[in-house]
């Protein structure tokens, strides 16, 4: 069901080993891409799921290429879909972006040793 | 000299504009690789400025290829470089780094309001 993110440690903290490296490098290519970094932002940002219904007025493009990006960020784990009657609707996995986020974290380690 | 990143609130607070999702796809493709994923982390992870001669035994590539992967980095703003007498120098820039992790934070905004 649902993806599994073992990993990240900061790379800035210790380096990353190259399983981590060629996992985590998938995810950023899903990102690395200027629609499909827009309609994770689109997603994001809204407080309920997102119909593709709205994402739509947002491109210059038909519905079947955003279907597809879409399936894109899916497949990264970064977002996950429903269909619900005529429209597909979308949310974000906050754990996938949170781990992106922890990845480029260059703050310090906390220390709450115990 | 150094880049100006303008941008960017986190993508989950509001949406991306398209010129800061066309800029931001080119850093990310940047990192969207194995090799210069570890190549940035090596670097990150050290307390001193970084020879190409200490990273070139951490894979199973030519020099060239290396100093490639590299000036991808540098060129997308995430490292500089220096030569100093025969090899080259890399240090990440940590501005650019935290550039990323705010934008895939999903943790609430401060409200510093004063």
């Amino acid at each position: 069901m649902s993806k599994q993110t073992s990993c990240c440690a900061p790379l800035a903290r210790e380096p990353i080993g190259k399983d981590d490296a060629a996992e985590l490098a998938k995810v950023l290519k899903a990102v690395a891409d200027p629609v499909r970094l827009r309609l994770l932002s689109l997603i994001a940002a809204r407080d309920e799921d997102t119909c593709v219904c709205d994402l739509l007025p947002e491109f210059d493009l038909s519905q079947p290429t955003i279907s597809h990006h879409l399936k894109i960020l899916r497949e990264a784990g970064l977002i996950e879909s429903e269909r619900r009657g005529t429209w597909v609707y979308s949310w974000v996995i906050p754990q996938a972006l949170d781990r992106l986020s922890a990845l480029f974290t260059t703050a310090p380690a906390e220390t709450g040793a115990r």
